[in-house]
Parts: structure tokens; C-alpha cells; sequence
């Protein structure tokens, strides 16, 4: 039977992460190969998750100021070279579109791998006098970047996400909004999908192509692998310097804005799989879950199970996303469909239930079980929620308390990785010889200089000379 | 002053329609033109209607049983050929990738025109018994077509739409879906956008490349202009042959599914506004006005008015979409700008007001005062916006029903048009050569057959054989 096949057929992550990863995203029903290498369809099960954090995070974005736009897919060639870091970090990984029709075109289009400098063109038309002042704008839409090697959700040509691009009067005006940004989505990862970040600055190395200043939410997902989940850039005035976008300020001189730009994508969806996943499949905190909870009819066919079901169904949907499984499958099987979608709550109710008014309510993310009154259902559904929601943010931290070592040596750095992965706080001398030095020898890269320091020693943990600051180390998606 | 000279410079409709549309386009903050030629950038103004239309469309497909999907934007060269009419249809308006970072791409990739052959490719191996149907996804997106004419929201480079592509086991389930979907867009146009549209079938001739039947919506616009405003095709099984679409049914027998597709677009921001539009700007329906209500303080620096103007606002706020102008500018030049920006009401609220313990709202659409008591503010102003989004339809529907003829000749079909445009309907033969004809001789299109039919005359307006339908005539944007 093909259910218990998919069930039966996720390799167990300890055997091997990577595979447990694609059998999940796969059976879970989230997104399925296609044609078009290094693309994936999004399906229902994956979409819907989408769109509740699209939702949720276009809410806080409101609430901040933002304002959504939408600007054109392409980038004439002579637009993406105006900013020189820029069209370096970007040129060798874009789409090149030549011809229009049955035409060649006059200048090749690039299909925007983000939008820095499409914003920069309409912004230097759109910005004349600091009334004009702060542009805050934002638009979801799909990028495109020719990466080799992908992912479902890590690493794909085309993903989906949004980008935020915004136009100040100050440096200091910039700078607050790159780092307001930086904490809401840092607060989005931890109050919706119940993912603790490390918030920090990038190195030098690591920061974006034309960026003064890039700061990241850094992830631990269960294998010990950092990811990536969100970055907030500060352009200071080099893109306006670039494009000419200046402004009337108020005592009628010319200024250039400062600019910032920030994004998160559909790579969340990968996090949420590998922060709360097990290897009975996805485990969906209640906020993103487009199914809350599923209610299962045991022995359906006797009399009044069914249309108890259907009405535990409407009287919660009032308040939460619920469905019933009134397929002909078995109970058992409709568990682990249930666990491999990663419901948040599961409902038994049986004839037996019935008889005593009560139901089984069976939490995904513990598997455990609590009787509880039919007549309080809509109460303890909402409150288990509650808890599962916060709970689950709680192991996550606790797992990456867990896995977050310090090291003071070379030596103790290379033991750590080589015992298997997690950040690793470190001191460095802040030169880009010890960074290189670092990644060339065991493979792992400076996730960021934390905004919480500590002082571990006084010295660099590659070259000795004087600490600057504290980095966190990891293994990377 | 900016704003004095953005109100005088709209071209009255009367002397110039298109000129008129393209100046509120811009005054209204709208839209605004980009370096990438045909495309335009979505302002803040006209993206936040387009969330309203994407939002109540959005619901009204979920009660449709529509799930939404994500697929790649680009099509192999080959996926696009494998449906002959199809391709011939889009081949010539499609925009090339042909390189990837440095490397030309071994097989160029078009962007999407439409996805047909996209989801094609997908239920090709999504679909394997009748229990895996009815498919019926959607996915909001942005496609391409490398149009030479272009005109904000009407017909750009790359516009912003919904494509819904379905499966079924049978042919009637799929004729079924394809009606159902297009009296949703129907209700949706007249309820939310208070356009009425004419629903009926296109001619072969103007039939979806690839379809065995195409239907369609037909709004009517101020200048007696049609526009199409969303389209259903019924595609019977010729896309699952041409891709190989094959489900076990019931007795295990391989069939073909039946599919359809249908869309809406950006283009529906254009309806609105040629629809509804005036002299003075933009008439947006309360439905889909990002700002409902608009409140104006009268004498803003006398004591309590300013303060009284945000207490209204924060006691409206609970129950519409409002904001305060508390610029500097003169009540007459936000008056002017409110109307340009099309709130459907606007509340003036000064000293007198305040000691009367009253205010007046006046109405976008007719510019109608009332005077009402601020204790009674948040009922009068709701009752005002369902009054304005009703009569709003009933307006547009009178100005339809005016610019409707009917024609037994090519005399009168030429008289008709020579003195304006409109709706014309006439009977007609079947015939293409006749279809043709009146195309050539008169510049206007066969609108659609209409599903309410009528008869005018036994024989066709043409070629005067016997008529087998009524069709609707229009010149088309």
C-alpha cells in the first residue's frame, strides 16, 4: 500500500541527514522535481506554509511602516554594472534573457537575482526633496540565481522571497532601520516558526556584494548546521553615489540617501524542516501549520463516529485550521500520514470516546497523549497549541545550547568540527588571513560577530596576535 | 506648488480618453515607468489595490476548493513545442534565457508567457489514479509577453496574474470547472470591483491557442471601449495527449484527464480605473480602496481640530480603511488630491463641526455632502460604503446598458461604430470570413457569444445566411 510505503521509506536522520531531508520534503507533499533543472514545484502542503508566513510577516512589515511595490523581472546589462562590488558578486550567477519575441534584443536583460539596482533607477526618478523621505518599500516576488548545486527550499535558480529596499536622510536613520529589520525578523523566526536566532554582524568576507554592513540571523538546524535565515543590509550612500540619487534637504542642499536593503525567502521552509523535523517526517509549529489539527474517526463505520467527527470539525474550525481523514484508510495508517505532515495535534475519537464524551488529543512534536472533555474541546485544543508553540521554541534553544561550544585554540577549534558540527564561539584578531585560514582548514565559515560579546581570551584563535572581537563558527547550507 | 499643478494637469476624458487614463495613471501615484521598456514599476498606491483584488480573489478560491501552487518561470524550448496550436500562439511574443552566469544554456528557456505546459509537465507524473482527481491548483505569479504596444496595467511586458490550470476524470467535471470559475470572476467583478461584464464564449477565431473552448468576461469602459477583463478555457484532453496525461480509472482503465485553465490580471487596476474613473481622478470601490476614508481637518491649527480629526480616526480604524491628512497644504489642495487618489469618502471636520458635535462626509463618486452627528460616525460611514459600492455598479451598469445597440445590418453595424463605440450586438452566420470581414471593414472584434442570447433578425448582419448566434461587437483595448 502506497502509504505505508511512504511512511516506511524516510531514511532515519542519523543514518544520513541529507537523504531524511529530500525523503521529508517529498513525502511530506511539500514540493516535487521538475523539468527545469534547479527548479522545484511548490505543492499545496509546501505553498500553504508559505503563505501563512508571507501573512504573518507581511503584518509585522505593515506595522513597521513598510509599504509593498512591485518592480519590473529584469535588469538591462548597463544597470547592473553601475555599482562595481555589486555586478561582481552578482554577474556569474544570472539568466541572461537575448531575445524578445523573434528578436535579438539591443541589450541583453539579466532576470533580477534581487533588485538593489532596479530600486536605485526608480528611486533616483521618485526622491527629490527630504519630503520625499524615508522611502520604506518592500516587494515579495521570485529571484534567480544560477547556482550549481540545489536544494528544495536551501539552494534553488529560482525561490521565492521578499526584498525590502528602503531610502533615508541619514547615515543614522539607515542604520536604524538596518537593524529594526534585522530584530523583527529575528522575532518573526522565534515567536512563528519557534527558530532562536544568533542576531550578528557579517564579516568583510561574508557581507553583500556592494554592502557597507551586512547583518545576519544565524539558525542551528538539528544536524548542527548553521543557516542563513535572513540578512539586513546597509549601503551607506554608495549605491546613491552610483545611481546620482540625491535629494533637496531641508536647507536646500544637495544630499545622497543612505540605502538599506533585507530579505528573507523560502529557505525558511527548509529551516522549519530541519529545526523541528524527526524522522517520523515534518513536525509544523502551530503558527505555519495550514493543517492545526487532524481528526481521526476510529472505527468510522460505527454508528455516529463519523458525524461526530465532522462535528468536532466545525465546532473547531471557528477557531483553528482543522481537518477530518474520513478516507478508508486504517487508523493506524492515518497516524502516520498525520505525523509525516506534521499536523500539530491529532484527535482521536472512537465509539468508546463517544460513550464518555471525551476524545484523545495526541501532540506531533511529543507524540503524547492527553484525554480530554468533548465539551471543553475548542479550550484545551487552543491552550495546547499555545503550549506546543512555545515548547517547541524552548527544545530548539535547548539544542542549540546544547551545541554552541567555545574554543580557545586552533587545536580545540579543529577537535570540535571533527567531532561533528555546531557553532563554535571563537576570538579573532578581525584579518581576512585568519578567516581563510580558518575556512581553508576545516571547512567551516564565520557565521557572524554576535551582537552579545563575550570576552573568551585576549587572543585570536588562529594567529595569536590580539582579539578583536568574538565569531561564531559553523558548517554552512 | 506639486500639488496645484498634479490637479490641473489631467486631461479632461472628453478631449483625450487615453491621455486622461495615462495622466491618472501617474497623478495617482499609480504606476511609474522604468528603464526596462514595457514594464512599469507598481507604486505603493496601485500595489495596495492590487493586494485587495488578490486577498477577496484569493478567498473566494479557497470556498472554490482551489489549493495554490508555486512553479518554475521558465520552460525548456521543447515543453513549449510539445502543443502545437499552443506554441504557434505564444512562440512569437516570448522572452529567451539563453545563457546561465558565464555558460550559454545547452536548451534556451523561455519565461513563462503562461504555464500550461508548465503544470502539463508536472500532472504528467503528479497524476496516476482517479483518486489523485480533480486537480485543481492555482499560482499568483508574473508572466511575460513581448508585446510592442504597451499600456500601464492594460497590456505591459510583464504583468502580475493569477493562472488557475486543473485536471479531471471527465469532460464534463472539466466544462463543469471552466463555467464555475467563470461566473466566480463574474460575481467577483461586480461585487468587489462594481464592474458588470457580459460572460459568454469567444469565436474560434479568438479562442485561447491550444483551447477547445475559450469563455470570457467583457466589461464596458467609459470611452464605450470593451475590455476583457478574465478568461476560462476548456482545453478537453489535447494538452494530457500532447503531454501524456494518463489516469487508472475506476474499471483500471488508462484515461486521459480533462483540463482548463483560467486567469486574472493587473489588467482588472485598468478596468477599475477607466470604469470609474472622472475628471478629477481616480473613483476607487470602497471594496477595493486601500483608503476608505479620508479625514480632513478644516482650520487644522484652531485648538482640539487636529486632535479631534485623530480620535476619528482611531474609532473608524476599527471598522474601515482610514487616514488623516495633517499635511500643511490648504483643506482645498487635500481635497483635491483625495479626489485625485479616488477615497470613496471623504470627512471635513472643523471648529464649527467640533462645537455642533458634527461633521460632513462627502462622497468620491457623486461628490455628495451630508452632514452627520459624530456620535453616530463609524454606522454613517459604513452605511455610506455599501451605499457607494451599490450605486457605483448600478452607475457603471446604466452607462453599459446606454452604450449597448443592436444592428441587423453592416449599415447600421458601420453607423454605430462610425458614431462612437459601445457593445454592439448583432447575429451572425458562424462563419470566420464574416467575422473577419467586419473586423477589416470597421476595426472591431467579435467581443463574445453571449450566454444570454437573443434573437435579433434571422439572418446574419454579414452575409445575410441564416444566423445561428448573437454576438457581442466592440473595439477592444
Amino acid at each position: 500500500m502506497a502509504d505505508k510505503k511512504m511512511v516506511e521509506e524516510i531514511t532515519s536522520m542519523d543514518v544520513d541527514f541529507a537523504q531524511w531531508y529530500t525523503d521529508v520534503v517529498k513525502k511530506a507533499e511539500l514540493i516535487d522535481y521538475t523539468s527545469v533543472k534547479g527548479c522545484m514545484v511548490i505543492k499545496p502542503a509546501g505553498y500553504a506554509i508559505w503563505e501563512l508566513i508571507q501573512r504573518q510577516l507581511d503584518e509585522r512589515f505593515k506595522e513597521a511602516g513598510v509599504e509593498n511595490v512591485y518592480l519590473p523581472m529584469f535588469i538591462p546589462e548597463s544597470l547592473l554594472q553601475k555599482e562595481k562590488d555589486h555586478v561582481e558578486g552578482f554577474a556569474p550567477e544570472v539568466a541572461w534573457v537575448t531575445h524578445g519575441g523573434l528578436q535579438p534584443l539591443q541589450e541583453r536583460l539579466c532576470v533580477r537575482p534581487t533588485s538593489e539596482t532596479l530600486f536605485c533607477d526608480f528611486y533616483k526618478n521618485d526622491i527629490h526633496s527630504y519630503r520625499d523621505l524615508p522611502r520604506v518599500y518592500n516587494q515579495w516576488c521570485s529571484v534567480v540565481r544560477w547556482e550549481k548545486e540545489t536544494r528544495p527550499f536551501l539552494r534553488s535558480r529560482e525561490f521565492l522571497w521578499q526584498e525590502g529596499h528602503t531610502a533615508h536622510a541619514t547615515e543614522e536613520e539607515a542604520q536604524q532601520r538596518t537593524i529594526q529589520m534585522l530584530n523583527l525578523y529575528a522575532q518573526f523566526c522565534e515567536e512563528v516558526l519557534a527558530i532562536p536566532v544568533i542576531k550578528g554582524q557579517k564579516t568583510d568576507k561574508e557581507k553583500f556584494a556592494g554592502a557597507v554592513a551586512t547583518y545576519t540571523i544565524e539558525a542551528l538546524m538539528h544536524d548542527g548546521k548553521a543557516l542563513q535565515s535572513g540578512t539586513s543590509h546597509n549601503f551607506g550612500d554608495g549605491f546613491a553615489r552610483a545611481f546620482g540619487i540625491q535629494f533637496a534637504d531641508k536647507d536646500n542642499s544637495l544630499k545622497y540617501v543612505h540605502q538599506t536593503s533585507w530579505g528573507m525567502s523560502t529557505r525558511l521552509i527548509g529551516a522549519i524542516i530541519m529545526a523541528h523535523g524527526d524522522n517520523e517526517g515534518l513536525v509544523l509549529p502551530p503558527k505555519v501549520a495550514p493543517i492545526q489539527v487532524c481528526v481521526i474517526p476510529i472505527q468510522q463505520k460505527k454508528e455516529g463516529v463519523l458525524e461526530k467527527a465532522y462535528e468536532l470539525r466545525d465546532r473547531l474550525k471557528k477557531t483553528c485550521r482543522v481537518k477530518v481523514d474520513d478516507t478508508d484508510k486504517s487508523p493506524g495508517w492515518k497516524f502516520a500520514e498525520a505525523e509525516m505532515r506534521g499536523y500539530p495535534i491529532r484527535v482521536e475519537i472512537g465509539p468508546k470516546d463517544l460513550e464518555a464524551g471525551k476524545c484523545v488529543l495526541c501532540r506531533r512534536d511529543t507524540r503524547e497523549k492527553t484525554e480530554v472533555s468533548l465539551e471543553k474541546l475548542e479550550e484545551s485544543v487552543a491552550q495546547l497549541l499555545d503550549t506546543i508553540q512555545k515548547e517547541m521554541l524552548e527544545r530548539a534553544r535547548a539544542h542549540r545550547e546544547a551545541h554552541t561550544y567555545t574554543a580557545e585554540s586552533m587545536k580545540e577549534l579543529e577537535e570540535i568540527f571533527s567531532g561533528g558540527s555546531g557553532f563554535v564561539k571563537a576570538m579573532w584578531c578581525g584579518s581576512q588571513d585568519c578567516e581563510d585560514a580558518i575556512k581553508e582548514k576545516l571547512s567551516v565559515t564565520s557565521r557572524c560577530i554576535p551582537f552579545e560579546q563575550e570576552k573568551l581570551s585576549d587572543v585570536c584563535v588562529c594567529c595569536g596576535k590580539p582579539a578583536k572581537k568574538m565569531v561564531y563558527w559553523g558548517k554552512a547550507y
